[in-house]
Protein backbone atom coordinates (compact mmCIF):
# COMPACT_ATOMS: atom_id res chain seq x y z
CA UNK A 1 0.00 0.00 0.00
CA UNK A 2 1.10 3.51 -0.78
CA UNK A 3 1.77 5.44 2.26
CA UNK A 4 -0.88 7.96 3.54
CA UNK A 5 1.35 10.60 3.47
CA UNK A 6 2.71 10.15 0.05
CA UNK A 7 -1.26 9.82 -1.46
CA UNK A 8 -2.61 12.36 0.06
CA UNK A 9 0.69 15.21 0.14
CA UNK A 10 -0.64 18.11 -2.03
CA UNK A 11 0.11 17.43 -5.52
CA UNK A 12 2.93 19.77 -7.35
CA UNK A 13 2.32 22.47 -9.74
CA UNK A 14 -1.21 24.28 -9.65
CA UNK A 15 -3.14 23.22 -7.23
CA UNK A 16 -6.90 22.79 -8.34
CA UNK A 17 -8.98 21.55 -5.14
CA UNK A 18 -11.94 20.88 -7.23
CA UNK A 19 -9.94 18.08 -8.90
CA UNK A 20 -9.54 16.42 -5.13
CA UNK A 21 -12.95 14.87 -3.81
CA UNK A 22 -13.90 15.63 -0.91
CA UNK A 23 -15.79 12.39 -0.07
CA UNK A 24 -12.80 10.33 -1.97
CA UNK A 25 -11.14 7.75 -0.04
CA UNK A 26 -8.11 7.29 -1.79
CA UNK A 27 -5.72 5.31 0.78
CA UNK A 28 -7.01 3.30 3.73
CA UNK A 29 -9.84 2.35 4.77
CA UNK A 30 -13.37 2.97 2.74
CA UNK A 31 -15.64 1.90 5.50
CA UNK A 32 -16.40 3.36 9.06
CA UNK A 33 -16.00 0.02 10.60
CA UNK A 34 -12.60 -0.60 8.88
CA UNK A 35 -11.58 2.85 9.72
CA UNK A 36 -12.40 2.18 13.25
CA UNK A 37 -10.93 -1.35 13.94
CA UNK A 38 -7.77 1.14 12.43
CA UNK A 39 -7.83 3.75 14.77
CA UNK A 40 -8.12 0.84 17.58
CA UNK A 41 -3.97 0.28 16.28
CA UNK A 42 -3.02 3.72 15.04
CA UNK A 43 -4.02 4.75 19.09
CA UNK A 44 -1.56 1.75 20.06
CA UNK A 45 0.94 3.60 17.59
CA UNK A 46 0.76 6.81 18.67
CA UNK A 47 1.25 6.33 21.89
CA UNK A 48 4.56 4.63 21.98
CA UNK A 49 5.86 7.00 19.55
CA UNK A 50 4.33 9.73 21.11
CA UNK A 51 5.66 8.38 24.50
CA UNK A 52 9.53 7.85 23.08
CA UNK A 53 9.35 11.35 21.42
CA UNK A 54 8.53 12.90 24.84
CA UNK A 55 11.25 10.81 26.63
CA UNK A 56 13.84 12.19 24.15
CA UNK A 57 13.26 15.12 25.20
CA UNK A 58 13.85 15.09 28.23
CA UNK A 59 16.87 13.59 27.59
CA UNK A 60 18.07 16.41 26.13
CA UNK A 61 16.39 15.74 22.25
CA UNK A 62 15.10 19.22 20.72
CA UNK A 63 12.59 17.27 18.40
CA UNK A 64 8.78 18.24 18.44
CA UNK A 65 6.05 18.28 16.16
CA UNK A 66 3.75 20.34 14.82
CA UNK A 67 0.76 19.71 13.62
CA UNK A 68 -1.19 22.65 11.94
CA UNK A 69 -5.25 22.07 11.54
CA UNK A 70 -6.84 24.30 8.90
CA UNK A 71 -9.93 24.21 6.99
CA UNK A 72 -13.20 26.17 6.63
CA UNK A 73 -15.64 26.12 9.15
CA UNK A 74 -17.23 22.69 10.47
CA UNK A 75 -14.58 20.67 8.04
CA UNK A 76 -13.97 19.25 11.23
CA UNK A 77 -10.53 20.99 13.60
CA UNK A 78 -12.05 20.51 16.72
CA UNK A 79 -12.81 16.89 15.74
CA UNK A 80 -9.59 15.91 14.45
CA UNK A 81 -8.50 17.15 17.66
CA UNK A 82 -10.93 15.35 20.51
CA UNK A 83 -10.47 11.69 17.78
CA UNK A 84 -7.16 11.55 16.24
CA UNK A 85 -5.07 14.12 18.62
CA UNK A 86 -7.37 12.38 21.78
CA UNK A 87 -5.54 9.04 20.95
CA UNK A 88 -2.40 10.20 22.89
CA UNK A 89 -1.51 10.84 26.26
CA UNK A 90 -2.18 14.51 26.38
CA UNK A 91 0.13 15.53 28.82
CA UNK A 92 2.43 15.43 25.41
CA UNK A 93 0.12 17.87 24.03
CA UNK A 94 -0.02 21.10 23.40
CA UNK A 95 -2.92 22.88 21.89
CA UNK A 96 -2.81 26.27 20.41
CA UNK A 97 -6.48 27.59 18.86
CA UNK A 98 -5.71 30.74 16.72
CA UNK A 99 -9.11 33.26 16.71
CA UNK A 100 -9.59 36.71 15.38
CA UNK A 101 -6.05 38.48 16.58
CA UNK A 102 -6.57 40.41 19.57
CA UNK A 103 -5.14 44.62 19.39
CA UNK A 104 -2.15 43.67 20.81
CA UNK A 105 -1.43 40.90 18.40
CA UNK A 106 -2.39 42.67 15.50
CA UNK A 107 0.21 45.76 17.08
CA UNK A 108 2.95 43.04 15.97
CA UNK A 109 4.25 41.02 13.08
CA UNK A 110 1.87 37.99 12.27
CA UNK A 111 4.14 35.92 13.38
CA UNK A 112 4.48 37.01 16.70
CA UNK A 113 1.80 35.21 18.08
CA UNK A 114 1.94 31.96 16.26
CA UNK A 115 5.89 31.82 17.33
CA UNK A 116 4.97 32.13 21.24
CA UNK A 117 3.16 28.73 20.73
CA UNK A 118 5.80 26.64 18.67
CA UNK A 119 5.78 23.26 20.57
CA UNK A 120 8.96 22.48 22.98
CA UNK A 121 10.91 19.50 22.85
CA UNK A 122 9.40 16.47 23.18
CA UNK A 123 6.08 17.73 22.41
CA UNK A 124 2.99 17.28 19.65
CA UNK A 125 1.64 21.14 19.23
CA UNK A 126 -1.20 21.33 17.39
CA UNK A 127 -2.63 24.73 15.91
CA UNK A 128 -6.20 25.02 15.38
CA UNK A 129 -5.90 27.49 12.52
CA UNK A 130 -2.36 28.98 12.30
CA UNK A 131 -0.32 31.75 10.37
CA UNK A 132 -2.08 30.57 7.04
CA UNK A 133 -4.80 32.75 8.42
CA UNK A 134 -2.42 35.65 7.59
CA UNK A 135 -2.87 34.10 4.15
CA UNK A 136 -6.49 33.44 3.84
CA UNK A 137 -8.78 36.01 5.53
CA UNK A 138 -6.63 38.09 5.68
CA UNK A 139 -6.56 38.33 2.09
CA UNK A 140 -10.03 37.23 0.97
CA UNK A 141 -11.04 40.31 3.32
CA UNK A 142 -8.56 42.70 2.56
CA UNK A 143 -7.34 43.18 5.94
CA UNK A 144 -4.31 44.22 4.64
CA UNK A 145 -2.91 45.56 1.11
CA UNK A 146 -2.30 42.96 -0.92
CA UNK A 147 1.67 43.71 -1.28
CA UNK A 148 1.70 42.80 2.54
CA UNK A 149 -0.21 39.54 2.15
CA UNK A 150 1.14 39.00 -0.89
CA UNK A 151 5.14 39.01 1.23
CA UNK A 152 3.39 36.63 3.58
CA UNK A 153 4.12 33.34 1.43
CA UNK A 154 7.54 34.19 1.60
CA UNK A 155 7.61 34.91 5.27
CA UNK A 156 5.84 31.79 6.15
CA UNK A 157 8.05 29.58 4.15
CA UNK A 158 11.38 31.30 5.87
CA UNK A 159 9.53 30.90 9.03
CA UNK A 160 9.07 27.23 8.68
CA UNK A 161 12.56 26.38 7.20
CA UNK A 162 13.48 27.99 10.94
CA UNK A 163 10.79 25.60 12.45
CA UNK A 164 12.30 22.63 10.85
CA UNK A 165 15.97 23.61 11.47
CA UNK A 166 15.57 23.11 14.85
CA UNK A 167 13.97 20.28 15.21
CA UNK A 168 10.34 20.44 14.37
CA UNK A 169 8.62 18.22 12.22
CA UNK A 170 5.87 20.26 10.71
CA UNK A 171 2.56 17.96 9.60
CA UNK A 172 0.19 20.62 8.12
CA UNK A 173 -3.33 19.13 6.96
CA UNK A 174 -6.03 20.97 5.18
CA UNK A 175 -9.50 19.58 5.82
CA UNK A 176 -10.90 19.36 2.30
CA UNK A 177 -14.89 19.67 2.60
CA UNK A 178 -17.80 20.37 0.32
CA UNK A 179 -19.87 23.33 0.45
CA UNK A 180 -22.93 20.91 0.17
CA UNK A 181 -21.22 18.95 3.30
CA UNK A 182 -20.87 22.49 4.92
CA UNK A 183 -24.54 23.34 4.84
CA UNK A 184 -25.23 20.10 6.34
CA UNK A 185 -23.23 20.17 8.83
CA UNK A 186 -24.48 24.09 9.98
CA UNK A 187 -28.29 22.30 9.79
CA UNK A 188 -27.18 19.64 12.14
CA UNK A 189 -25.40 22.44 14.39
CA UNK A 190 -28.96 23.86 14.29
CA UNK A 191 -31.18 20.91 14.68
CA UNK A 192 -29.16 19.86 18.01
CA UNK A 193 -29.72 21.88 20.78
CA UNK A 194 -26.50 20.52 22.61
CA UNK A 195 -24.68 21.63 18.91
CA UNK A 196 -26.11 25.16 18.56
CA UNK A 197 -23.25 26.90 20.30
CA UNK A 198 -20.85 25.59 17.78
CA UNK A 199 -22.98 28.00 15.38
CA UNK A 200 -22.21 31.47 14.28
CA UNK A 201 -23.85 33.09 12.25
CA UNK A 202 -20.89 34.76 10.87
CA UNK A 203 -20.09 31.29 9.06
CA UNK A 204 -22.50 32.44 6.46
CA UNK A 205 -20.66 35.38 5.72
CA UNK A 206 -17.24 33.53 5.10
CA UNK A 207 -19.67 30.40 3.53
CA UNK A 208 -21.02 33.27 0.85
CA UNK A 209 -16.93 33.70 -0.12
CA UNK A 210 -16.64 30.36 -0.95
CA UNK A 211 -14.88 30.06 -4.20
CA UNK A 212 -12.53 32.92 -3.02
CA UNK A 213 -11.58 30.98 0.02
CA UNK A 214 -10.87 28.07 -2.12
CA UNK A 215 -8.40 29.80 -4.07
CA UNK A 216 -6.65 31.61 -1.40
CA UNK A 217 -6.17 28.06 -0.28
CA UNK A 218 -4.97 26.69 -3.31
CA UNK A 219 -2.47 29.41 -3.47
CA UNK A 220 -1.09 28.62 0.03
CA UNK A 221 -1.02 24.99 -0.33
CA UNK A 222 0.70 25.66 -3.49
CA UNK A 223 3.61 28.48 -2.36
CA UNK A 224 4.23 27.04 1.06
CA UNK A 225 4.34 23.36 0.22
CA UNK A 226 7.57 22.11 0.63
CA UNK A 227 9.29 18.16 1.64
CA UNK A 228 10.38 19.51 5.34
CA UNK A 229 7.02 20.83 5.52
CA UNK A 230 4.59 19.33 3.68
CA UNK A 231 0.89 20.08 3.01
CA UNK A 232 -1.65 17.34 3.45
CA UNK A 233 -5.43 18.06 1.55
CA UNK A 234 -7.67 15.09 3.22
CA UNK A 235 -10.94 14.71 1.96
CA UNK A 236 -12.84 15.54 4.98
CA UNK A 237 -17.03 15.03 4.05
CA UNK A 238 -16.71 11.73 6.09
CA UNK A 239 -15.45 12.57 9.31
CA UNK A 240 -14.28 8.98 10.00
CA UNK A 241 -11.79 9.34 6.65
CA UNK A 242 -10.82 12.25 8.14
CA UNK A 243 -9.75 11.29 11.63
CA UNK A 244 -8.08 8.31 10.14
CA UNK A 245 -6.06 10.40 7.80
CA UNK A 246 -4.75 12.44 9.82
CA UNK A 247 -4.22 9.64 12.48
CA UNK A 248 -1.90 7.85 9.85
CA UNK A 249 0.23 10.82 8.66
CA UNK A 250 0.89 11.68 12.00
CA UNK A 251 1.68 7.82 12.68
CA UNK A 252 3.95 7.80 9.99
CA UNK A 253 5.68 10.72 10.35
CA UNK A 254 7.02 9.57 14.32
CA UNK A 255 7.70 6.42 12.48
CA UNK A 256 10.01 8.27 10.02
CA UNK A 257 11.85 9.94 12.82
CA UNK A 258 12.03 7.12 15.11
CA UNK A 259 12.69 8.76 18.50
CA UNK A 260 14.69 6.68 20.72
CA UNK A 261 14.26 6.37 24.84
CA UNK A 262 17.24 8.01 26.31
CA UNK A 263 19.93 5.81 27.52
CA UNK A 264 20.34 6.42 31.05
CA UNK A 265 23.13 8.14 32.97
CA UNK A 266 23.38 6.48 36.02
CA UNK A 267 24.72 2.76 36.52
CA UNK A 268 21.22 0.47 36.55
CA UNK A 269 22.87 -2.25 38.83
CA UNK A 270 24.05 0.27 41.42
CA UNK A 271 20.57 2.06 41.96
CA UNK A 272 18.46 -1.70 41.67
CA UNK A 273 20.78 -2.58 44.60
CA UNK A 274 19.76 0.90 46.19
CA UNK A 275 16.50 0.40 45.27
CA UNK A 276 16.48 -3.16 47.00
CA UNK A 277 18.84 -2.33 50.32
CA UNK A 278 15.40 0.41 50.75
CA UNK A 279 12.95 -2.52 50.71
CA UNK A 280 14.72 -3.91 54.48
CA UNK B 1 -23.28 2.41 46.22
CA UNK B 2 -22.23 5.03 48.19
CA UNK B 3 -21.06 7.75 46.24
CA UNK B 4 -17.23 7.77 45.37
CA UNK B 5 -16.35 10.89 46.46
CA UNK B 6 -18.10 10.13 49.52
CA UNK B 7 -16.29 7.15 50.22
CA UNK B 8 -13.17 8.15 48.98
CA UNK B 9 -13.16 11.72 50.88
CA UNK B 10 -10.58 12.01 53.30
CA UNK B 11 -11.54 11.24 56.93
CA UNK B 12 -12.77 14.59 59.34
CA UNK B 13 -10.53 15.08 62.18
CA UNK B 14 -7.02 13.94 62.01
CA UNK B 15 -5.45 11.52 59.41
CA UNK B 16 -3.44 8.81 59.96
CA UNK B 17 -2.79 7.67 56.31
CA UNK B 18 -1.61 4.20 57.81
CA UNK B 19 -5.27 3.39 58.47
CA UNK B 20 -5.79 3.82 55.10
CA UNK B 21 -5.15 0.53 52.67
CA UNK B 22 -3.22 1.48 49.19
CA UNK B 23 -4.40 -1.88 48.15
CA UNK B 24 -8.23 -1.52 48.88
CA UNK B 25 -11.14 -0.99 47.26
CA UNK B 26 -13.88 0.61 49.26
CA UNK B 27 -16.25 1.62 46.42
CA UNK B 28 -16.59 0.61 42.84
CA UNK B 29 -14.99 -2.53 40.75
CA UNK B 30 -12.78 -4.47 42.97
CA UNK B 31 -11.29 -6.54 39.27
CA UNK B 32 -9.18 -5.01 36.84
CA UNK B 33 -11.80 -6.40 34.12
CA UNK B 34 -14.91 -4.39 35.73
CA UNK B 35 -13.18 -1.32 35.71
CA UNK B 36 -12.18 -1.00 32.34
CA UNK B 37 -15.42 -1.74 31.48
CA UNK B 38 -16.52 1.27 33.97
CA UNK B 39 -13.78 3.28 32.51
CA UNK B 40 -15.70 2.58 28.78
CA UNK B 41 -18.85 4.38 30.64
CA UNK B 42 -17.16 6.75 32.49
CA UNK B 43 -15.36 8.06 29.05
CA UNK B 44 -18.92 8.39 27.80
CA UNK B 45 -20.15 10.65 30.81
CA UNK B 46 -17.44 12.75 31.16
CA UNK B 47 -17.00 13.45 27.02
CA UNK B 48 -20.27 14.86 27.10
CA UNK B 49 -19.66 16.81 30.15
CA UNK B 50 -16.79 18.25 29.34
CA UNK B 51 -18.48 19.03 26.10
CA UNK B 52 -21.21 20.82 28.01
CA UNK B 53 -18.78 22.74 30.63
CA UNK B 54 -16.45 23.81 27.69
CA UNK B 55 -19.92 25.17 25.78
CA UNK B 56 -21.02 26.98 28.88
CA UNK B 57 -17.76 28.73 29.12
CA UNK B 58 -17.85 29.94 25.29
CA UNK B 59 -21.23 31.27 26.36
CA UNK B 60 -20.53 33.40 29.20
CA UNK B 61 -19.91 30.94 32.03
CA UNK B 62 -17.14 31.04 34.42
CA UNK B 63 -17.03 27.90 35.75
CA UNK B 64 -13.71 25.54 35.77
CA UNK B 65 -12.32 22.68 37.12
CA UNK B 66 -9.06 22.26 38.90
CA UNK B 67 -7.61 18.56 39.50
CA UNK B 68 -4.83 18.76 41.69
CA UNK B 69 -2.64 15.80 41.37
CA UNK B 70 0.28 15.01 44.32
CA UNK B 71 1.60 11.84 45.15
CA UNK B 72 5.19 10.21 46.52
CA UNK B 73 7.00 9.30 43.08
CA UNK B 74 5.56 6.53 41.11
CA UNK B 75 2.30 7.05 43.00
CA UNK B 76 0.57 7.69 39.21
CA UNK B 77 0.20 10.98 38.61
CA UNK B 78 1.59 11.18 35.00
CA UNK B 79 -0.74 7.15 34.50
CA UNK B 80 -3.76 9.66 35.86
CA UNK B 81 -3.42 11.96 32.85
CA UNK B 82 -2.92 9.44 30.88
CA UNK B 83 -5.96 7.01 31.41
CA UNK B 84 -8.48 9.66 33.04
CA UNK B 85 -7.81 12.80 32.44
CA UNK B 86 -6.87 11.15 28.54
CA UNK B 87 -10.86 9.80 28.30
CA UNK B 88 -11.89 13.20 27.35
CA UNK B 89 -11.22 15.81 24.36
CA UNK B 90 -7.74 17.18 24.74
CA UNK B 91 -9.25 20.63 23.90
CA UNK B 92 -10.88 21.08 27.04
CA UNK B 93 -8.31 20.11 29.40
CA UNK B 94 -5.18 22.81 30.70
CA UNK B 95 -2.43 20.67 31.88
CA UNK B 96 -0.01 22.28 34.15
CA UNK B 97 3.22 20.31 35.78
CA UNK B 98 5.00 22.22 38.56
CA UNK B 99 8.78 21.12 38.73
CA UNK B 100 11.36 22.78 40.60
CA UNK B 101 10.57 26.16 40.96
CA UNK B 102 12.79 28.47 38.94
CA UNK B 103 15.19 31.32 40.01
CA UNK B 104 12.50 33.41 38.95
CA UNK B 105 9.72 31.90 40.62
CA UNK B 106 11.43 31.59 43.81
CA UNK B 107 11.91 35.15 43.79
CA UNK B 108 7.86 35.63 43.94
CA UNK B 109 5.13 34.33 46.72
CA UNK B 110 4.81 30.75 45.99
CA UNK B 111 1.35 30.98 44.68
CA UNK B 112 2.54 33.33 41.77
CA UNK B 113 3.16 30.40 39.52
CA UNK B 114 0.11 28.42 40.54
CA UNK B 115 -2.42 31.77 39.40
CA UNK B 116 -0.81 31.38 35.77
CA UNK B 117 -2.31 28.59 35.65
CA UNK B 118 -5.59 28.69 37.36
CA UNK B 119 -7.75 27.23 34.26
CA UNK B 120 -10.11 29.38 32.28
CA UNK B 121 -13.65 29.33 31.99
CA UNK B 122 -14.72 26.23 30.84
CA UNK B 123 -12.19 24.17 30.89
CA UNK B 124 -10.64 21.21 33.12
CA UNK B 125 -7.39 22.21 33.78
CA UNK B 126 -4.96 19.66 35.84
CA UNK B 127 -2.22 20.04 38.04
CA UNK B 128 0.83 17.38 38.00
CA UNK B 129 2.28 18.31 42.03
CA UNK B 130 0.75 21.50 42.91
CA UNK B 131 0.98 24.52 45.69
CA UNK B 132 0.98 21.65 48.02
CA UNK B 133 4.79 21.28 47.18
CA UNK B 134 5.26 24.21 49.27
CA UNK B 135 4.06 22.45 52.78
CA UNK B 136 5.22 18.82 51.21
CA UNK B 137 9.19 18.97 50.10
CA UNK B 138 9.30 22.71 51.60
CA UNK B 139 8.63 21.34 55.21
CA UNK B 140 10.43 17.83 54.42
CA UNK B 141 13.24 19.53 53.38
CA UNK B 142 13.21 22.64 55.66
CA UNK B 143 13.22 24.78 52.35
CA UNK B 144 11.95 27.81 54.29
CA UNK B 145 11.78 28.29 57.95
CA UNK B 146 9.02 26.56 59.90
CA UNK B 147 6.98 29.60 60.37
CA UNK B 148 7.24 29.99 57.11
CA UNK B 149 5.27 26.40 56.11
CA UNK B 150 3.47 26.71 58.97
CA UNK B 151 1.61 30.47 57.83
CA UNK B 152 1.12 28.66 54.43
CA UNK B 153 -1.61 26.00 55.27
CA UNK B 154 -4.16 29.23 55.68
CA UNK B 155 -2.39 30.80 52.51
CA UNK B 156 -3.43 27.48 50.51
CA UNK B 157 -7.28 28.00 52.24
CA UNK B 158 -7.52 31.35 51.09
CA UNK B 159 -6.19 30.79 47.91
CA UNK B 160 -8.51 28.07 47.29
CA UNK B 161 -11.72 29.52 48.91
CA UNK B 162 -10.96 32.70 46.42
CA UNK B 163 -10.89 30.12 43.23
CA UNK B 164 -14.06 28.38 44.10
CA UNK B 165 -16.08 32.00 45.01
CA UNK B 166 -14.85 32.66 41.22
CA UNK B 167 -16.13 29.78 40.28
CA UNK B 168 -13.62 26.54 39.51
CA UNK B 169 -14.23 23.63 41.80
CA UNK B 170 -11.50 22.17 42.66
CA UNK B 171 -11.01 18.11 43.14
CA UNK B 172 -7.77 17.33 45.02
CA UNK B 173 -6.59 14.07 45.00
CA UNK B 174 -3.66 12.67 46.88
CA UNK B 175 -2.53 9.17 45.13
CA UNK B 176 -2.11 7.11 48.12
CA UNK B 177 1.04 4.42 47.47
CA UNK B 178 2.84 1.47 49.59
CA UNK B 179 6.34 2.38 50.25
CA UNK B 180 6.93 -1.73 48.53
CA UNK B 181 4.87 -0.77 46.17
CA UNK B 182 7.05 2.13 44.93
CA UNK B 183 9.99 -0.56 45.17
CA UNK B 184 8.58 -2.47 42.92
CA UNK B 185 7.34 0.11 40.43
CA UNK B 186 11.08 1.87 40.47
CA UNK B 187 12.38 -1.64 39.91
CA UNK B 188 10.28 -2.15 36.81
CA UNK B 189 11.67 1.27 35.63
CA UNK B 190 14.95 0.12 35.84
CA UNK B 191 14.44 -3.14 34.38
CA UNK B 192 12.21 -1.79 31.33
CA UNK B 193 14.84 0.48 28.88
CA UNK B 194 11.54 2.08 27.74
CA UNK B 195 10.93 3.11 31.23
CA UNK B 196 14.31 4.28 32.12
CA UNK B 197 14.13 7.59 31.52
CA UNK B 198 11.25 8.31 34.52
CA UNK B 199 13.66 7.26 36.90
CA UNK B 200 15.54 9.65 38.62
CA UNK B 201 18.06 8.50 41.54
CA UNK B 202 17.23 11.47 43.52
CA UNK B 203 14.05 9.84 43.85
CA UNK B 204 15.57 7.43 46.32
CA UNK B 205 16.69 10.84 48.79
CA UNK B 206 12.73 11.50 49.09
CA UNK B 207 11.96 7.65 49.81
CA UNK B 208 14.46 7.76 52.31
CA UNK B 209 12.01 10.38 53.81
CA UNK B 210 8.80 8.51 53.75
CA UNK B 211 7.52 8.80 57.36
CA UNK B 212 8.49 12.54 57.50
CA UNK B 213 6.17 12.64 53.97
CA UNK B 214 3.70 10.89 54.96
CA UNK B 215 3.28 13.42 57.85
CA UNK B 216 3.61 16.61 56.00
CA UNK B 217 0.53 14.65 53.48
CA UNK B 218 -1.29 14.30 56.54
CA UNK B 219 -0.88 17.65 57.96
CA UNK B 220 -2.28 19.45 54.21
CA UNK B 221 -4.80 16.44 54.02
CA UNK B 222 -5.97 17.70 57.49
CA UNK B 223 -5.43 21.44 57.21
CA UNK B 224 -6.57 21.96 53.52
CA UNK B 225 -9.71 19.74 53.45
CA UNK B 226 -12.82 21.75 52.86
CA UNK B 227 -16.14 20.92 51.63
CA UNK B 228 -16.23 23.51 48.72
CA UNK B 229 -12.02 22.08 48.23
CA UNK B 230 -12.19 19.04 49.06
CA UNK B 231 -9.05 16.07 49.08
CA UNK B 232 -9.22 12.78 48.39
CA UNK B 233 -7.84 9.89 49.28
CA UNK B 234 -6.84 7.54 46.16
CA UNK B 235 -5.81 4.14 46.95
CA UNK B 236 -3.26 3.35 44.14
CA UNK B 237 -0.89 0.46 44.78
CA UNK B 238 -3.81 -1.04 41.99
CA UNK B 239 -3.09 0.98 39.04
CA UNK B 240 -6.52 0.24 37.66
CA UNK B 241 -8.23 1.16 41.05
CA UNK B 242 -6.50 4.72 40.77
CA UNK B 243 -7.19 5.92 37.44
CA UNK B 244 -11.51 4.41 37.88
CA UNK B 245 -11.64 6.23 41.27
CA UNK B 246 -9.83 9.64 39.60
CA UNK B 247 -12.39 9.34 36.59
CA UNK B 248 -14.88 8.55 38.99
CA UNK B 249 -14.74 11.16 41.09
CA UNK B 250 -14.66 13.72 38.12
CA UNK B 251 -17.41 12.89 36.67
CA UNK B 252 -19.02 12.63 39.54
CA UNK B 253 -18.14 16.67 40.46
CA UNK B 254 -18.96 17.67 36.60
CA UNK B 255 -22.58 15.84 37.57
CA UNK B 256 -23.07 17.81 40.58
CA UNK B 257 -21.95 21.28 38.50
CA UNK B 258 -24.31 20.06 35.91
CA UNK B 259 -22.73 22.42 32.84
CA UNK B 260 -25.43 23.78 30.89
CA UNK B 261 -25.12 24.23 27.15
CA UNK B 262 -26.15 28.04 26.41
CA UNK B 263 -29.32 28.81 24.44
CA UNK B 264 -28.29 30.65 20.87
CA UNK B 265 -28.17 34.07 20.76
CA UNK B 266 -29.59 34.29 17.43
CA UNK B 267 -33.05 33.16 15.99
CA UNK B 268 -32.62 29.30 15.01
CA UNK B 269 -35.36 29.25 12.66
CA UNK B 270 -33.62 31.96 10.10
CA UNK B 271 -30.94 31.03 10.22
CA UNK B 272 -32.24 27.34 9.21
CA UNK B 273 -33.42 29.40 6.34
CA UNK B 274 -30.56 31.56 5.28
CA UNK B 275 -28.31 28.48 4.94
CA UNK B 276 -30.67 26.50 2.72
CA UNK B 277 -30.76 29.44 0.48
CA UNK B 278 -27.36 29.22 0.48
CA UNK B 279 -27.36 25.68 -0.96
CA UNK B 280 -29.31 26.63 -3.97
Amino acid sequence: MASVRETLRVPKGPVDLEEIDPRGTPVGPTRKAAAADEMADLGVRLDTLQEALYAEGTGGGTRAVLLVLQGMDTSGKGGVIHHAVGLVNPQGVQIASFKRPTAEELAHDFLWRIRKQVPVPGRIGVFDRSHYEDVLVARVDSLVPEEVWQARYAQITAFEQELTGRGVTLVKCMLHISPQEQAERLLARLDDPTKRWKYNPGDLDTRAKWPAYQEAYEAALERCDADAAPWYVIPSDRKWYRNWAVAAILAETLEDMAPVFPPPDFDVEEQRALVRVSLR
